[in-house]
């Protein structure tokens, strides 16, 4: 079957041609409608993240994905029914606590492998095997967009712990602010957009650009970083009660503190390299006790925070999400998919429709 | 009446002459019988925190107290009963949401004064006036040690807000870490010791020492930080799933990080002045993302706080509250209290006993 992966010699994703995998007990076979890029298949392809299935030459990539179960394999799962897989997997098959409870996001380094990113195959081939517990049903009219629910997910678990954090006191946060106009930061910025009555996003880009068309149409207000830092939103515009970082820019981390009103929270999500710089560390300390402020980090997601994206995704309007997704690949023009230019949000390779 | 006090031509704690207060409608008057000294007084003494009442050449000290009723005023409280003031203040007697809402800790800067800190006097004095709701009744029994409830408040606050960024999962911790061995430091670190399997705590001091006596007869490791920096404490002995830090050393925000095992968080509630240094920025933000990290800064506290405060001092051993009351001075011979040695774990002034 053909699949889109990276080899250990290659230099970029490559159209490959491997064996349809055959599902054990307790598994269903998926056949791949779509599968979404982000920019952790970025870093994977640029080798600055993740890394291979053990003994493998390749790695098929794609870990945002939806598809529909072409054999249940007495797993529970019916044919027909559309699904969208989580990312994480039991290392060689083992669980271990964090499995057991169902929160294998909250598994710490060795105790996990994701696929498509570090130490498995992903979802980016025809067809693609999964323990029926790591399927996420959804509705039909859904799969379309289904590849947007993994994305979702992260931003949902981001925001649970965020506000969790704000919950032994009385929080009324007004406004918020997204760091990064890449199709998280999007998808997230709408989410807030419900919640917050006024919200910000964070990019280095210059009109016309479609992120800031998109910013426009969902009534949130554009923050050049070029011209005004992330820790000089307070006196640009207002010190925000939320901050979501979606970019892995490494001086977020501290600005993000700076940036926030009393009793604020920041989320960071991002993963930068290492980057020497000097902070002012005593501001930076003194800010986060005197104003009661939190910094909290996430990553990955688990079943819950995908079933509550399928209701966010439900609830999204139909302009926003054919103006994220700009680009439709073939297996075959995968490439465009790939493409990172300005006029790209979210690319998709498309192995079948429904 | 005698009041210890600073004054804007002096050089530290004075004792003063200054007039015995009345209650106003819904005031107690309240007699004074102990009051701690801990690094915020210092700060304010060395004029680093804080600042005088408005149009007043004098403040005076003191926001660590326990005194009696000495006129109940009809505002609820009866004379005799023994009680410890909370510390937060509405500015100029004007409430506002905050202070509605019993949450005055959560206030941001100008919306509260701080007896004895900043904007308003302190209880370092014969006799105090306190709205009778910022007066938490204690039991008689610890009258003696009443002084210590407001900084096991600050604890309770910390602790609180820091355990519940953990909610959204299951959170197992094993181990705690300290950072200061001030009275604030040892006491959350017996409070930790109830909870947490091993327990460290960070100084700078060399045996012998009364400090490290005390972690002795508590169980906890000592470190030595001059030997084993904080973010190296993985290392030298192990990740842990709790840091409280309680000295604001500038430094410590992002070793705390890198000091917690996966999933962990960290309290800040030192209050360092400005410094600039470098750090390894994006090792730092990559840290807190990719374990689920959260970083916390708390400040002040709340009548709950209070409350709960009073049960953890009813469940103190004697022994533990003798060895970190080292000082007990006279109005006359105060500056014993203030004196920061070595020796010194808290001091306090006697006004009268019970």
């Amino acid at each position: 079957m053909k699949a889109i992966g990276v080899t250990r010699d290659g230099d970029g994703p490559e159209l490959l041609d491997v064996e349809r995998p055959e599902p054990t007990e307790g598994e269903a076979l998926v056949r791949t409608l779509r599968v979404g890029v982000d920019g952790t298949d970025h870093e994977v392809v640029a080798g600055s993240h993740g890394g291979y299935p053990e003994g493998s030459e390749y790695m098929i990539l794609g870990h945002e994905a939806v598809g529909v179960v072409e054999d249940g394999n007495g797993s529970g799962l019916e044919a027909g029914q559309v699904v969208v897989p989580t990312v994480r997997r039991k290392p060689d098959g083992e669980t271990n606590e964090y499995f057991r409870r169902g929160e294998p996001d909250m598994a710490p380094d060795g105790e996990y492998v994701e696929r498509g990113i570090v130490g498995d195959h992903g979802f980016m081939s025809e067809y693609f095997t999964s323990p029926a517990d790591n399927l996420v049903p959804i509705p039909e009219e859904l799969a379309e967009y289904g590849m947007l629910v993994e994305p979702i997910s992260i931003a949902e678990k981001a925001n649970d712990h965020a506000f969790s954090t704000r919950e032994p006191f009385e929080w009324r946060p007004e406004s918020a602010c997204v760091l990064g106009n890449g199709s998280l930061g999007l998808l997230t910025l709408w989410m807030l957009g419900r919640e917050f009555e006024r919200t910000y996003c964070v990019g280095r880009r210059s009109r016309p650009d479609p992120t800031i068309d998109v910013m426009d149409e969902l009534g949130a207000t554009y923050v050049d970083s070029r011209e005004t830092p992330v820790d000089e939103l307070p006196d640009a515009y207002e010190a925000v009660d939320y901050v979501f970082e979606a970019t892995g820019y490494a001086p977020h981390a501290v600005q993000t503190v700076h940036a926030l009103a009393p009793n604020g929270v920041g989320a960071l999500l991002g993963i930068p390299g290492p980057w020497e710089f000097e902070i002012d560390g005593g501001a930076f300390h003194k800010d986060i006790v005197l104003h009661n402020k939190c910094l909290i980090g996430t990553v990955n997601s688990h079943v819950t925070h995908f079933e509550d994206a399928v209701d966010t995704l439900e609830a999204m309007p139909e302009w926003l999400l054919e103006e994220l997704v700009t680009t439709i690949a073939t297996p075959e023009t995968v490439d465009a998919a790939f493409e990172d230019d300005d006029d790209q949000i979210k690319g998709v390779v498309e192995f079948a429709a429904l």
